[in-house]
């Protein structure tokens, strides 16, 4: 049993940045870590997870919470894999992010030394990948919002809307696609705050 | 409902270094941000809350989960505040240290604008603090684990390890002092690890 | 006698942010440390040294710059206290900062091993934070400067103004009260660079 | 014809950092750009090219420099693809990696806009992988030089040996095995350097 | 012979800002290394060495891109010697800047420790700084490319246009002076761009 | 009379790195600005003087800390101008920078807009350059001093005690020739807590 790994792993996506931001545009010194990102993803998980209940929907926090905290474990092994590169090989990228992805994951579940513990997180990840279950739904809502939030604190640090607009356009999108009625709601208080002040204007 | 306080309140711990680790003599560009800290706190407690079940002893994970996720949302209002400096105040630091906190944390809970959520919070902050359910020491135990970790990661980049000598210690005394079975066991798996490597030794 | 723990004290002020700037949505990687804010302070209260004296005025300027090289000294220990969370307290608040600030001050005068020495700083320290006589209104007027110059520099690596409207306006506001004659008149110098360039315009 | 395209792939490179490093444990703060790299790996093919030559063997070294230059391009787009993932998916890996860059490469190459510049831009990149001709070779050693004295760099801001050592055998058994004499003796200075201080012992 | 200083040289040009950037307002986590530049001014004087033989211009790409490589190689002894600051020397500035830089030169290239080596990159210098040939003034137009790509980046970043438009003009000029006719092609292009957002508009 | 030229100079220096350290190998985001150490040498000053007086020797410390605080003001204009590359100018080399940074303060001077304020600040320039009275003296073994705590500092990131040894040892005999006595007595302190550390020992 070599927990050590799974530990180390943990660690190092304080170190990871999120690419994506690069591909951007965005500065090295204002890229956040894939650590940063995760911890925000669980918290908003965790509010609409409380949302969704109080409207009434029966949603298991626990299975929530557990892929929020897993759900970009792989990337301290792959890195951020930036969707840019994999469009360079047309179908097959996204097939291929997948592939990658799951070899990393089984590496880490691996070397948790116990197979009903990989099984389990193994498990999870999957859940969140197939994105069916509504838990799964939230963790998405949650990534998606995260994204809009940073979006709206790099706008705060000067870089101007046309870099991130199509980012924000596609993630507005996607959050109004989803079927977590809470995350619309959240959506709508992002937006307004982003209309608000005419600096946050994404046009 | 305000709800975009609460967001404002967790993206904002990107942006706030560890301050402790400043007093360690760190420099800032090596610090991790709240952020990085609580997402190791939550992956580390969801390895010990499995570790646990495991043993045989029931957790509530999604209790322990809530708990990670929220126990230092404070710090984006009050910031990391130094233990040094309550200590120049005696014996009434650390009761100051909890008043201010627990201030703040009045104030994010109340921007929830729901009672049942803004309640739900406080008593998952109380449960931490109060340190008596298995659900809150498995918490504190990754608090602790991943401050372990994050001093090897300082080892590696080359700090001295008299710099972090006395936090270790008194770190691992604590882990040690946990009822949380599975802590214990990750805590040999670590300090092995810091032998190994002759680097590691923190003497 | 241990003049080591002045010196260190002094050398940590150049690690130490100046923790308000995160408040207003600055990146890490944009905020000063004390250690150069203090620099700024002692210059720009060395000018308005020079400058009353034209004026006619009786100034001590060995005062003025023993107060303005130790005003945030503390700090060291206490890092920059955010007024923010002190108001979670409510009036309590701001006696508290004092209160901590001192206590960490006394900690600092004491080790300089001499209580000659150790009483002249306490008393510099303290002609500062009563702020009557006309050498601490120079620092307190110079202090407030270079926060006005601060944030004509974040403006010009693209901060939008809204973010830090409020501290100029308040800190403004502040110059525009002092006695001090040509702290207004720098005031005027800095608020009409301000305007001229547009991109300045604090709205 | 959009040249523009080219040339923000030029410019990207000084954004985008070495990957590989992060996976060695350095500190973000510390990892070279892309664009450093490449600059180095152009300088010493340079010396290298002049020190074949007057050892009698004939080098174009027009040939040398452009594939230089370009070698890592296509990391605009990919960024550094750190081998370790590709570990991951055993033998497939490589190959993969080989396909992902041919594909962001020709995508670079076809925006110059012209068939002749693209068709040569793109036999330098083949020539380059290849690794047959003289030219070739000597970037090849010129790159694994380049990572040689970045290793050195970080030994001397204080990473202990044991997180290099690894990559500097493998990096200096590569130059060992190079057909380019000029290298060798290149090598046996960086190494006698990293012997004499007993700091840089890489053991 | 002593070729580790040579090395040296080379890699230290990765941790040299571009102080010119300082002097122009640019926070020092947004200054790219004179490395970052010197790769950038390789890759745009390759294109435009292409561009040109197109044109039926006979260019030796061999001194383009030795020139290219090492045009700022002084720089690692004298840092990036900011115009500024020799301004204050009034007409004896840009001899003494010549002066240093020969200087320093000269200490590199007579650490090769070879006659010949040396008097042929004394001579590239030489060629570069006398900027008669076209191979010259390849280079220094795409020396100038690359400061107003980097303005463009800096605009990107939310750097106010005021910063950087006397630098962007004057940039501009020398380019529309240049012999080089692809340059004139390449600059229409990046003037486009910048027209294109209104962002980018340099006013 | 335009102050805004003076304050921003002041400013500047918060952005402006000590580039001395970078010679040293130093990683650029462990350098200080050079805002940083002039406040340190400012507060050692004012330490210096009052143990002086307290010896009995008479010190005017108003002179003392005007001096120290405008010792570097120049460097917002030349930048921090290594004495590494004068050396290429041989004997000329000091004169030189003497002459570069006089011509600099002439023109900060200039724009004070008054002749009493220029002269003033002139003299006190001139004074500190020369190093004759004993509140020169303290000035400069304060600058001293905190280039031997700085160095203290690195060794504490974890660089390695040769690439600062011979500043360490070319400073200590700097302070060790200074007439101050108490500056002698400082360095015993600084440099018991060098050899107390293990770590610290600059051999």
């Amino acid at each position: 049993m070599n927990l050590i790994t799974f530990l180390s792993t943990v660690i190092t996506l304080k170190r990871i940045p999120r690419s994506g931001w690069i591909t951007h545009g965005v500065s090295l010194s204002d890229v956040e870590s894939v650590a940063d990102h995760t911890f925000s993803t669980c918290a908003i998980s965790l509010l609409l997870t409380d949302l969704e209940r109080k409207r009434g929907v029966r949603v298991n926090a626990e299975q929530v919470l557990r892929m929020a905290t897993l759900h970009d474990l792989a990337e301290a092994l792959t890195f951020d894999i930036s969707k840019s590169y994999l469009s360079y090989l047309g179908e097959r990228g996204s097939a291929l992010k997948h592939e990658i992805e799951h070899s990393a994951w089984k590496n880490i579940a691996g070397s948790l030394g116990s197979a009903s513990l990989s099984d389990g997180y193994t498990r999870s990840q999957r859940q969140y990948k197939r994105n069916v279950t509504v838990e799964a739904q939230i963790v998405h809502a949650a990534d998606s919002i995260d994204i809009l939030l940073q979006i709206l604190e790099l706008r705060r640090r000067g870089y101007p809307s046309y870099l991130v607009k199509d980012l924000w356009n596609e993630t507005v999108k996607k959050v109004r696609d989803t079927p977590v009625r809470s995350a619309k709601h959240l959506l709508r208080t992002v937006t307004r705050r982003g209309r608000k002040a005419a600096l946050y204007s994404i046009k």
